[in-house]
């Protein structure tokens, strides 16, 4: 098992996924600050996990605290951890988390807290995979059996605490017995799909292919595709996905040529709190992540270049949203709801 | 003006089109066989800049023919630059107008033969630049003023022997004084649009925006692009059209937004034999054109690769294609018909 992220007595260890496929690489953050600057550079990337990282840096960041000013240090780690990326809101959930815990210990002794915030860390680290299993559970049914399974970027074991939420999907569905293969868009400009994604499907023997990112219509048009899985970084209350850049095309493509596409995500994915997608911000991130490749200029100098990190899927392409409660179908505002409250 | 190949008394002497856009180097193709050498290993590509290659490929080797032998090794030139690519029909189209007219000159002298065959590459060369400029002339008219034009691959001066077929349109509409600004797609995983597209349109000084190719459905979605408009390798008698891989997902993305969509191509990317795009043979190529970009691996070892060059786009999201005897648009197989005529 791909182990993405890890509480240890030194601090929070990640595996370097700027550095992957080639160097499997941990990485140690031995404060708040160090968890913050590994989600903004994307050592650490993936909603879920984020949210891990994120719960893990307020633990960190609350150890390392002083008595005399802990409630203004708690402030500015928290603040410092919500302003690493904009999109994905697993990163104020894992944040909102460990405040809402701290708040419910007003009046115990600093050390109480301490600790219960540490173990509040390392629980938001173990439920992931569990939440995770749960939505392969749901999600494996809805695999076309025979057929291949596209995704786009990685929403596998290294975007949450182990197992994945898209990936889990495909990995239940190869647990049960299904004869599928996958195919993994590369994701530029970051390639996730093909530094991530194929290498961790590989490492458990899942058949996997690797198209560019506009390969995917060839595909879906060819029949073969039996359905699409990806993941989200945000899903409005009415369904809208943000997910990584490409995932709006994708979505068209497959509603074009008939093949269901699914969102496979937590409940802590959700924003209920927004009433569409338009309403999600989008990150846009620096031009030299496109224009040059591991040190190699593939444009002219001075090139414009727009990078927007993530895109939104509106709820008229989603076929159904995979969560560990149980999948959602249209209306998502029904649907999606029921699930939150647990009904 | 971007020169991408020119006949020299050394021989065909061509851009360097794998080294833009950091080294402008001309490639001297000696014979024959070096001019299909460079079309297989696309330091020259682009359909109409093909068509004239293998044209001066046919004038060189008939050059260079035995007098014993001509007649089977010009038939030996024909064969072994048609087996280069097989997507481009220009390619074939070259080499047939080139084969035409040595069948026109049958009982010639061979010295005349070779004369009027290098005379004839030397007009296909000049032909498609004017070509290129009447496709402008009727495409600018169809650019939305004070939008920003979409396109994909490289269409350009460098796909044609001048000026362009799509960037052509572009060029004309500027000429024409239409506000507009340019957005490329990178186009893996070559990366024609960044290297290409991306370096002629900036020598021209037209306002142009690289995007990743899954960031175009995004943008197309934003309302800020006004049209689309890319090149063709071969367009059938009912108007589908093959091009490079990435086209048809664009193509239904604009429709989808109700963006136009126009294919600009000479008359030799028609190919009226066939009857629909299912029957264009779509080349595939390496695996090491995904999992390696400039000698550094992106994917795992032993990753499994698709890479088909070309898509196929079906007429029914094609808005019209721009040729330079006017813009047909559906029925196309009427349009088309009327075209070719030159009715």
């Amino acid at each position: 098992m791909i182990e993405t992220l890890r509480w240890t007595a030194q601090g929070v260890e990640m595996i370097d996924q700027t550095r992957l496929p080639h160097v499997e690489e941990f990485v140690l953050c031995r404060n708040y600050k160090e968890v913050a600057d590994a989600i903004f550079t994307m050592i650490i990337r993936g909603a879920p996990a984020i949210g891990v990282a994120a719960a893990m840096g307020v633990a960190i960041g609350a150890q390392q605290a002083s008595d005399e000013n802990f409630e203004a240090e708690f402030e500015e780690i928290c603040a410092t951890l919500a302003a690493t990326r904009p999109t994905a809101v697993n990163l104020f959930w894992g944040i909102d988390r460990m405040k809402k815990l701290r708040q419910s210990l007003s009046g115990e002794p600093l050390s109480v807290v301490r600790e219960k915030l540490v173990a509040e860390a390392q629980i938001v680290h173990a439920e992931d995979i569990a939440i995770n299993k749960q939505i392969g559970a749901h999600g494996a049914p809805l695999v076309p059996d025979g057929k291949t399974v596209l995704t786009h970027c990685n929403a596998g074991a290294l975007a949450t605490a182990g197992y994945g939420t898209a990936l889990g999907v495909i990995r239940a569905a190869v647990e049960a017995g299904k004869n599928i293969d996958v195919f993994a868009d590369e994701t530029r400009p970051f390639l996730q799909g093909s530094r991530l994604t194929v290498w961790e499907l590989q490492k458990d023997g899942i058949d996997t292919t690797l198209i560019t990112d506009n390969m995917a219509g060839h595909f879906l048009r060819s029949g073969r595709i039996g359905c699409v899985v990806v993941g989200a970084d945000r899903i409005a209350s009415n369904g809208d996905v943000a997910n990584k850049i490409g995932t709006y095309g994708v979505a068209v493509l497959a509603k074009e040529n008939g093949v269901p596409f699914y969102v496979a995500a937590p409940i802590s994915t959700l924003d209920m709190n927004i009433a569409s997608g338009e309403q999600i911000p989008i990150e846009e991130r620096a031009a030299s992540e496109v224009t040059a490749m591991f040190g190699h200029k593939v444009a002219p100098d001075g090139t414009k270049v727009k990078n927007p990190a993530f895109d939104m899927t509106p709820n008229r392409y989603v076929t159904g949203i995979i969560t560990e409660r149980g999948v959602a179908q249209a209306p998502y505002e029904v649907s999606l709801k029921r699930l939150v409250e647990g009904n």
